[in-house]
């Protein structure tokens, strides 16, 4: 892999991307955070304004939702763009969201500080040429069931873009345990700081599916080494319109910022 | 699930699927067989003549190819749908290739008599719904960690769209198993004949991934229950681009047949 | 592998097992069925005549039963292997019977013609080897998540002990499947085929753990290769003190047996 | 669950283990080290001082080895036993060790302090039950492919003998990962805690397989609320008869303790 322009072997220095002021990669822990799906204005800029306040680094939200069911709510669209827009001037809080389509690149590019890879779209090569080109920092999630070196290639296929600002998110594997939605593989997090020099966050909402798991395996997750954490939360669990049950609401959250901050503190870390 | 209009419950008889007079989903075996990849006109034809001498029902082949690695050979795009119109104009051989974007559907579509959604876009809805307004045949393969559920509503999407001709590709998934490229999971095909009206075909050629076991993996799924077989097969297997441990040759192809054929006759099928 | 006693390499012609008078390994395919627990010596009877005169060749059926729950019934013990022997006195069936301790292999000995090893003691080395000093065939069952290479060197651990007649029998996988109990892995049968001079069976009821698919995977499994098939039956599968989810009745099996013989002769065999 | 034993329905406060004046499921993060196999009398001697002198609670080592291959090294036996007491002599360290077979369960009880029920005979019900019987604590190694509800019930064989001195251990599941050795599963560690009231260790040697993410699961599972580590190291890794990838040296060890320990105080404990 000394080849990939992702590799370590290419580039010993962590890289560290700059999202409006907002450092991944470094020292810092960053919390990036939000309801699955974006449901109206207010909401989000409600939930955007309470995160702020317990420490949040990033607004996370769905405009363009994967649904398994076709008949299920697809997302807001450019609605929701505009809802996450206004979250954002509100809070200054950047904000990251999923492109599932290249033809709505352009379009999410325009209101997104980070575009978003889901999980199913992790080896959807179009669309990571396409992101490649489109100028904004990419979080791209793990496929379900991706090994090590398929994640890192689908990272390249954004590099060889030209696009050098990826985050690498692990988000949990398809295993036969039943007891979690995912199963959390935090081994990734070591391997990944290995193999490559890009940042890594890991997200133990879709990771465990569970919401009392959140809060230790996200203080597992920055022991392991990870650059920063991705959470679902709300004001209202209960109305989240998909996963409620990993969603955790505002106190959790301060919660589970206070206590990653000592972990993260444990292991020389901001 | 019963009011999914791919659904079994919503529909008693199976879809029987005419393309250009090969009719899929009824009595008879249907085999589906090509390279993985076109890497040229005169190569393609020769293929596709061997193949339906040995008794080959459609021709398959990638123009766009999905790879692991950006830097690997991408596929020769819209000059290999060129070629495989080529051979199908030789043959009379119907045509079955891989769409990977939202933009080259209708590209695609011109070529090609039914549209392949491969393995890694078996998620990626907005492919599905494109791909569902095309008005062309879809072979929709399995994802690599698709449940049944999973796999049923991404055909759903296609339907969704007023596309009832989609038929169901097994080809393996991922396990520890390390013997085989995946684990071909055969009993798919007994559930979705029993929750589906659509036919179903196996890919034992990446469905394990090793030579030998072509033939006996294909002989069992269609002993299992299903409607055809995708296998790929090439004059020269070690000529393939890609894929070449599972690429059996002409011959092999031809044994194949003849021995498939005896186990679809004692299984009651044609 | 070319050393190891059961390796292919070693031994090129398949090996064949008489038990009194059942050939396993040879031209025929054997159907070995009973229940999964005994539970009385009129019941044992009378399913064993039923499934005699349906064409079964050998009666299983369990005396010391592994229960996930060390509340649940752990089978008649020495009462059962009682009853078992009754049911071959009465109608000639050769019995196939678990044993889970090596302080039981004696006692079982006495009475089996078959010791079957279980699936989740496939890698007890020390019961492996004290099979392997018993005089008996032994039925060894695939671990659930046992490698083809664990799977084989388990079986060499019975053979280094002097007893070569082993029978090999995949029974299903773990895997992210919840359609099924356990994925049923059929491409293991041309692998051990390849590898081991072995017979090999298949259990479709363990393997699938739905009623409906052990006929048609019955039929996969003898298509794939393999030398018999391990049914769970029962006079009324309803009063089946465990898996009665997989559990065929006496027509069923009598289905299966027809239907199998027709597949059986498709691929050379009797 | 709630009736079993070992569930925290049953019992809410944690139940501490006293081993020799080591308490396990306290405040205190347990460490439990050594190779995986015992070669000599004067090496594990020369092993437990180094690692009680970096901060070894306990000591960890093969007499009975679970080998793949039946002519692999399977272990000293009782000689192995008797070394392990002479570094227990020699360093008052605590000794866990592993037992195979029912018929070795009294000798091994005589020697070691801790029983450990391997990965392999999790579901071995006659060697739970009669290690439930044996008067020792008993560490319970999860099997590669168990479930959350199969592991606690194996649990549940050991206390319904009457033994409730249980720990469990998470050692990583069989998963489709194979740039280590097994998927490392640190969700288990809540899981346990809310399902029982008993001790969980985690081992990371076994868990990843790999030397250099040792270290950081080590962090990792004690942030995910662990009770105690267990880690194969040597004070030559490359002379180790088994698992030398996994296997860390004595400054490793060392510089392991040290980091864990500031993790360990960062989420309250000892």
């Amino acid at each position: 892999m000394g080849e990939l322009k992702v590799s370590r072997k290419r580039k010993k220095k962590n890289t560290i991307i700059d999202v409006n002021g907002v450092k991944i990669g470094g020292k810092n822990i960053v919390f990036i955070a939000g309801p699955c799906a974006i449901s109206g204005k207010e909401e989000i800029i409600g939930i955007a304004k309470a995160l702020k306040e317990k420490g949040a680094d990033m607004l996370r939200g769905g405009a363009f939702k994967p649904r398994t069911n076709p008949y299920s709510f697809q997302g807001m669209g450019e609605e929701g763009l505009k809802c996450l827009k206004a979250a954002r001037d509100e809070t200054g809080l950047p904000i990251v969201t999923e492109v599932m389509d290249t033809k709505d690149v352009e379009l999410v590019a325009k209101y997104a500080d980070i575009l978003q890879v889901g999980t199913r779209n992790m080896q959807n090569f179009s669309l990571l040429k396409e992101v490649g080109k489109a100028g904004k920092p990419v979080l791209l999630k793990r496929g379900m069931s991706a090994t090590l070196d398929e994640f890192i290639n689908a990272a390249e296929y954004i590099a060889a873009e030209g696009n050098n600002d990826v985050i690498l998110c692990e988000r949990g594997i398809r295993t036969f345990n039943t007891y979690t939605r995912n199963t959390l593989d935090l081994s990734l997090v070591p391997a990944l700081k290995e193999k490559t020099h890009l940042p890594v966050v890991v997200d133990p909402s879709h990771g465990t599916g569970v919401r009392s798991f959140v809060v230790p395996m996200g203080k597992a997750a920055v022991a392991s080494g990870c650059d920063g954490l991705m959470i679902e939360a709300h004001v209202d669990p209960e109305k989240s319109i998909s996963d409620k049950d990993q969603t955790i609401d505002i106190d959790e959250f301060g919660r589970l910022v206070e206590e990653v901050r000592k972990v993260a503190k444990s292991v020389g870390r901001g």
